[in-house]
């Protein structure tokens, strides 16, 4: 990483408000504190933020000067951590080297479709090569990465975007996987042809040799702000599987399935240990549940959780309207980027920039979800088959909640 | 609130390291911060920290001379904090004034019970009256508020502390109750002398009459750190109920019921505007996920959730080990108070002190619930019948996890 030219961009402070009455040009929260503070309290400030993993500050890693030269190159956020945990006695560690990667468009929204699709392939590629030549196990690119998200718009003609599962995006990526023996998850809009042309919200699992190891469709679709997504695809029927890989099992929680701790959940009653949120999503809606949702994901279910923003404001030919009761407006808001990864014992990286593309490298040793539930017990004390009557009870339309009434409710006080 | 004083305190920011290598002295992250960025930062910081309630930074109150005067004369840290929603056109308003107290224990763990005890009840009384003479509605104490927390030590004596519902703690404070017209929520220890003397750790929830509406027990038991709370008493058989009160839906999540996520669910299902999250925790087991999951809590499930732990460092007369490998030592860890509200739509109030007791009183508009509901639409994106059917299945002892192996797991690669 260019430590004088992050340094140069962090100086660009500036006061200018949006329209939010947040402040534009600061990189990351992180960044922002740790240039404002005195380092002792920056510490102090840290441990309660983001935690200490296995009571330790957490490390960077250096990278080969590929990657950063790439970085540079290419304008792209660069950041590499390291998650610790204990060593144990009777297994070997089992670290894993995971990137994530996030960005913004690449030619406006009015460009033929074929070429838009083009150029984030183009814009994409500099960066896959940077987590391959940094030796990556697993990849995972952002929600709809080979589009933009036009979901706002509700206009059906952006359906042609839309791919099966082995089309152009998987093939684009399954030379990385094969070059870099690299797992790659790729969130595409699907088209799913054996079933009449059915449009999904998909993630496709490549595997380390190129192979689709297979797929998983949204679970939750949003209905909220500009989020029109429900008129372009259903709740997904690929219940929550883990994928087996050769650098451990994962999961995948597509976007707004980050608000539903039940989906959280059985991605980890399967057995995952990492489980990625590829997302895209703005800062009024949902910058400050963010970092709390994937969080508290990770520290509940004993796994990884590694979370992923697109970066920037996309602007559509046609102004829409939505939920908000705002004027007709052809822009989604800013996407914040901000990806960053969560760990079972509440530690968590700093994020990647607010406004720039970025690969966020993260070495993590599996060891320590179980490690987690160990100490924690959460699913030892979780007392699953109450809960499991509970929502039987809970989805009967009869269904009668459990209330205590205050016999003296309508008695008029003294 | 005298806020010479505050300001004085805050000046004490000592550079000590405590053993866990955190600073001593600084009162808490929100005071930390404002004290120590400009405020154009300070702003930034706390909009992607706390939220912006309903869009505008929240708002503080006025509170009478009294309890300002109670205040400085005892003590406690006093702050008040409002939340405000949207107006609607066919409800009024239903504001809320929420109380929560936190404390530290009055006579050392060597005392004789019954002074130790008494020592707790008039350390309360003024703090109460300054809650009550605010106008508080319901108001919440700390878990087992009435003891030190001796469930560290294992030893059978501290069961001695334990009371009937209608015991002199629920006595001492029904007179409040009536006095100020106010909903006390008061979670003891609890001896169960109708069905043979079991212990219980349970919330009882008083109301704005004097009377008691009914009870909660603790739903999960912690065995993790110096917990040994398993050795006391059982998981809750009371399920989840939520109390209809003068004041709006109460349910109260006991202290590790906090990391399950079904249990804030359960009592979101049953129709709780507020959870209420009486605690007992200390700073290098939980500090970081403190205030991650109580705001997921209230993000997740659109309500309330008022979170309290008790301060200070209690020492205990025999040493004991635990969990976590230590040497045998006496005493708990700092219990770092911090106490504070979040609201559903993410935002949250700043903490009470980490170090000194403190009330903490917030207004809240309990319709927000309702509008967040209808704004993200959670509950009806929800699939709980898919989950209904997942933990139905996972409770078996044949459950086979829903996993797709790459078929080329055990290939070499290239």
């Amino acid at each position: 990483m260019d430590d004088t030219k992050r340094k140069e961009e962090e100086q660009v402070m500036s006061n200018e408000d949006d329209s939010k009455g947040s402040i534009c040009g600061y990189d990351s929260l992180h960044r922002l504190l740790k240039d404002n503070l005195k380092p002792h309290l920056f510490h102090e400030v840290s441990r309660l933020l983001t935690g200490l993993n296995c009571g330790k500050p957490l490390e960077t890693i250096v990278l080969p000067e590929l990657a950063s030269t790439l970085s540079a190159e290419h304008g792209f956020d660069l950041q590499a951590f390291c998650f610790q945990a204990d060593k144990e006695l009777l297994r070997e560690p089992r670290v894993v080297r995971v990137g994530l990667i996030q960005n913004s468009i690449a030619l406006p929204t009015t460009a033929h479709f074929a070429d838009q699709k083009k150029a984030i392939f183009d814009k994409l590629r500099p960066i896959i090569e940077a987590a391959g030549s940094s030796g990556v196990n697993i990849l995972c690119l952002q929600e709809a990465w080979m589009m933009p998200f036009a979901f706002c718009t509700r206009e059906k003609r952006w359906c042609e975007f839309a791919e099966p599962v082995d089309g152009e995006s998987t093939e684009f990526l399954q030379c990385f996987a094969l070059k870099y023996n690299m797992v790659i998850i790729s969130p595409i809009l699907e088209r799913d042809i054996n079933h009449g042309e059915v449009i999904w919200n998909t993630a496709v699992v490549i595997g380390n040799h190129g192979n689709v190891i297979g797929k998983h469709r949204k679970n939750h679709i949003p209905r909220v702000g500009d989020f029109n997504e429900s008129t372009y695809y259903m709740e997904g029927n690929t219940g929550h599987p883990v994928f087996e890989t050769a650098f451990g099992k994962i999961a995948i929680n597509i976007c707004y399935g980050r608000h539903h701790p039940l989906n959280w959940l059985a991605f980890g009653l399967n057995g995952a240990e990492i489980v990625f949120n590829p997302s895209a999503t703005v800062g009024e809606l949902s910058e400050p549940m963010w970092p709390i949702e994937a969080r508290n994901a990770a520290i509940a279910n004993s796994y990884f959780v590694a979370s992923i923003n697109r970066v920037g404001t996309e602007t559509f030919p046609n102004a829409f309207t939505s939920g908000d009761g705002k004027p007709a407006h052809a822009d989604f808001g800013h996407f914040y980027g901000s990806s960053h990864v969560s760990a079972p014992d509440s530690s968590c990286t700093p994020s990647l920039s607010r406004n720039r593309d970025g690969l966020l490298i993260t070495d993590m040793d599996l060891n320590l979800c179980r490690q987690v539930k160990d100490r924690w017990g959460f699913r030892m004390t979780a007392r699953y088959d109450m809960y499991a009557d509970t929502l039987a009870h809970y989805v009967k339309p009869d269904f009668e909640p459990q209330i205590i009434s205050d016999p003296l409710l309508h008695k008029k006080s003294l």
